[in-house]
């Protein structure tokens, strides 16, 4: 029997796009050489900025998140190059392994999947990587794994004050447009970006924000690259144009998504944010569950990832609530596998989207043999309510 | 602040329309006089036929369901023809309103619209019109002012058992594709319908499902009739096309919509509404508010209509659920206004957009200071995860 | 085998839809009550007074064309009325043919179906109507049958030379937005329109433009009428609502249009369609055919009928085109069935379209067997690009 | 003034993008971990396969065709490795310049950007590789630069004949789906591919087509790679899974693409691409215009590029077109520059489509004041019209 009425896509990303995004995005494919082009991609590239929070170039690639993650690597990088690591999660463990068969040298912190990055762990190892054979600090600022934000403004002091010079990379796949980020003021070289999250796009379209810093590290960086090379871009993003064929009509539905989020207004778009979140935390902890995050300054604003008392199985949950309620909720990845769901709560959201969503796990719980309490909803209920 | 997330349009009409419908009426209009028209619209005929339960023919305006009321009425009446009605509501109101400017004359057995038709009345009147004065007994299936159901069935009853040759014609706009309609079992002469409930469209289409008997009844039939007379459409309906221009683009969405009833089974779809219906009256009951309809018998399955504690304004809680939960609730109307709300739960709808739905209500009732008891949506939850 | 590529629909409407208002028209249905509505129904209708030309009310029915020939009828004239009519084609007919099934008394004015209205016969009928029995004048502006104008300025100054009080009522279903047309200006009193021409909508809307004078009429009118009556349009239509459900999706698609048209200039958009109807009458004389038109004064500017060389059949060529070259043209209707073929350059349409489509006619006038000259493309062009 | 009318996007890709697949776009985007993705995925997967003739794998990127450029040279080869290129036009010289940067050794018969691979050269060179120092041979089918197209299948015998091992790899970006192409009886190691021309599809999406011999290679290629890794990628669409996002949207709009290029026939679909370009030739012949491919059985048929007389500016002449005649043309790229112009006539595209371009291009003559004869749309549907 099909599904009626409309699906709940509550992974932490793709996540559902808005129609007037979805409306953009279906307009005539154009010229990408004529002059409309040019003014729709300088617009396009003007308002990304905004959403990066930086004056400096943001790269656009026709690519998914790992696309822009290889390209911050092989702009800045030569062989063999030590880069410094923190395993927040299965992401920052799947960016070690791109590093490895990139030919880099990555050093991981280790973690224990619970929190942010090693802020002292890195500030240890640079402060004795008196040689500087560290070339770069990658770090994932919101775990996607884990639902765990990694504190980039420490990263970036705990960096000067080892008067290192390595550059400084942040995956923000899934905090872009959800959770603060302020790609300069906190002095990031390279900030590694995807469409289908907080931009509320589909996926498709990846970038990377870079520094002057970033920009001059490309001229010795020997790692091969043609594709990811930003000079041919920078070059052609000059006139609003690419060196390639771009990915239009992904652009005419990035232009609609920034535009809504600078209507919302930025702060606006983190406040609410922060508030679904906050308000599925209560809910999780009334239901009588654990939150996979154990650190409450990590806590992420867009998603929730929520572990099952031994002997549960979440995937079977996933599997029911998607029979039964016609909802997508993210699995465990790694050695997360099966051991939690995770609840995305970013991207075009709302208080009546966020209660459905968590009545649906409330009753999926309920349906799958879940040992919890009652009364998940009702406690979000009261916090958005008083808060609202 | 532009509101984010998914507007929840939770008025009993026009309901949420399927992103499946809207990708079809989005579509290049074509020629409404070429071959490839007339194959679309002899599949739209005959797949409308199976939505309204019946072997006979199903007229298709491009108007309102107001529309459709009028169509019913010029095609089988003439000025001065008596018409027994019965006063379920607002709806009810309108169209004896309607008869009226007509020239007909209508009578009206009154009611507290808090039930449906008047059955016992309706065979009390017929009984005593022992020359057939009246020539159509006209009921409101589901009244949308108050979510009371008549029972139609028994309505023909009452007019067999009284030998009576009056005509029974049925209003289904907030009921058809949503709560079991059978034009040809129940042996209905003229049922009106409108695009924009049970059937997922948006507003700009009405119907009118006619028995033999009506369509014989139409060429005695005096009224003056041009757009709504059943002779041409007939005619022209006969290979799939229209007298003069249809819609084109809202019957691509018809075919989409009636293909998804169809799909999921009309059988299904009704059970859905039921079921929804019922969490939604064990919702309002848990927070102590008052459903409009006093007959159990007569709830409707595709709106509830709630009333509010004496002194507290309807209208203001609607206004501040729309303002603070991004979520439009129906008003109260006529004699009920600012009396009542009513909650839409019809159309594509789903376990988790009730839910949501719900709790906006419930967050509402909270922010407006209506005097309620918590636990509504905690209530539905119950009734929904031991049904799902 | 399916046909590749863009349909050209190039019958007189309807006409084919731009993106921008099939994008529109997709949007997700709103509360018709809500204040989003109020606002965006007022803003629509007074976009629909700059396209009218008028400073006074356009009302907006859910309904094609000929709905609103019906209400500018009902609203305005009581049974047995006179109204003077004149026969420029088959719409012209059919509006006849209606006002008698309304019970009112056409007088029709002969024609040959080669020039726009007789206002010479006008002129004389009027004069000697010294009792006034004439309530009304009804004139189609642009015959879409024939492609022949009348001259609606000339009707209204024969009106005034006769100092006769009778309404002016035109119907402008094919000439709105695409032939010069000032309803004020011109001192219309009922100004009948639709969606699926000029306005470059989807059918499904039909508008009435009305001048005090009719808005005074209608208060003692007494042909009965209910969804046409234009009271309850007007006192809604004040804050931007509709007294019952509106096409809300289609009124998107009304704004989206309207401002397409604004943003090109009326102006400009007339002198578009002046120039594609000369190009086409040139290619129609480089190919020895004849206009259906007689009148040059009386040429429309949104189609041309052109006559088939005796014993051709225009239908075997218009479907021998449809078969060939995937596109639709107008069929002859009435007494000009199967004798005309009409070529609709009407609406959101361009040069290079038009090639195409004269393009289409000329190859299917060769592949079907018509006696015809070639070079009626070029002669086109000829004027295209001396004009450009 | 905007432009009124569908703009004609006669670029020789990105093409103009069926309706049917701007639809499927803009459709929500789903969970790409979900069994539901898992169905979809697989059958778009099976559906490439046909377009491709293949019954091997196609690997899908996120990424514009240059992608796919890279992904074949970074799955198969090592660095320092020889691979030999023919000099066919821009695009065959920006891949070398692509296998230079990623540390390959490209070998370049050079050509004179007239006609296509030099199959003699290629064989000459191969017959003196005794030691197999040359890894893959590289070829652009279809040059999108000159509109001349190489014949693969006279590669490959070359490539037997000389008992050579290496790889053969094709660039079909603006070939495939336009001009007959078969992977796997041509014996090609790896096809690259490109969304946004003959597959209908707007860009963002790239292929590789890849055979048992290509997919060994990988095992020993030494070149770095992660993104474009085969290994990965084919281990999740085995059950129709991506290792990475994928881009879900445009796979839904390749899922509709490949359907409609199928319901037509690819043979249908080639040969109404031979005639269009066969029409397109005619026209420029009959103008007096010079096309670009100097060799008939190399003749492109999804594009044609036309020489400017000296002392005309191409570009001068796209730029009128633009703007008195909405249509965008190819330019002149590299040494080309200013000399040609292009005229893309694939995709979604059928004759009154190509008459409507072609009339363009020869009003923009005129209006450039390029020297030429009138007469080639009358050629071009001469040609039409008699093989219709």
């Amino acid at each position: 029997m099909p599904a009626a009425g409309r699906h709940f896509l509550q992974i932490p990303g793709p996540t559902n796009v808005p129609d007037r995004v979805l409306r953009a995005i279906d307009n005539p494919t154009m010229d990408h050489r004529g002059p409309a082009f040019g003014e729709m991609g300088a617009e396009v590239l003007a308002l990304l900025k905004q959403v990066f929070q930086t004056s400096g170039p943001v790269i656009v690639y026709p690519a998914s998140g790992t696309g822009a993650w290889e390209a911050a690597l092989t702009n800045t990088l030569s062989p063999g190059d030590h880069v410094l690591m923190s395993e927040t999660g299965w992401f920052a463990s799947l960016w070690r392994e791109m590093a490895e068969r990139l030919s880099l040298h990555p050093e991981f912190i280790p973690g224990d999947w619970r929190r942010g990055a090693d802020v002292a762990g890195i500030a240890e190892r640079l402060a004795k990587d008196s040689s500087h054979a560290i070339k770069a600090v990658c770090v994932v600022h919101n775990e996607t794994s884990t639902g765990c934000v990694s504190q980039i403004a420490e990263v970036r002091a705990a960096i000067d004050a080892a008067k290192h010079p390595a550059l400084l990379m942040v995956d923000t796949i899934s905090s872009l447009a959800s959770i603060d980020y302020k790609h300069e003021a906190w002095g990031v070289d390279v900030t590694v970006a995807g469409s289908q999250k907080g931009l509320m796009l589909p996926p498709g379209l990846s970038f990377n924000a870079i520094s002057p810093k970033a920009e001059a590290a490309r001229k010795t960086a020997k790692l091969p690259r043609s594709y990811w090379d930003w000079g041919p871009m920078l070059a052609a993003n000059a006139t609003g144009f690419f060196p390639y064929t771009p990915a239009t009509n992904l652009l005419y539905g990035a232009k609609a998504a920034c535009e809504m989020l600078l209507e919302e207004g930025l702060a606006n778009v983190f406040a609410r944010h922060d508030r679904h979140a906050e308000a599925t935390r209560r809910a999780v902890r009334a239901w009588g569950l654990e939150i996979q995050c154990a650190e409450p300054k990590h806590y992420s604003s867009s998603l929730t990832a929520v572990r099952l008392p031994e002997g549960h199985s979440a995937d079977a949950l996933r599997g029911k609530i998607l029979e039964k309620f016609n909802m997508s909720l993210g699995n465990g990845l790694g050695q997360l596998k099966d051991r939690v769901f995770r609840i995305g709560h970013l991207g075009d959201f709302n208080d009546l989207m966020l209660c459905g969503t968590l009545s649906g796990v409330e009753m999926g719980l309920r349906a799958a043999g879940v040992p919890h309490k009652e009364g998940g909803v009702q406690a979000a209920m009261a916090y958005l309510a008083g808060n609202a």
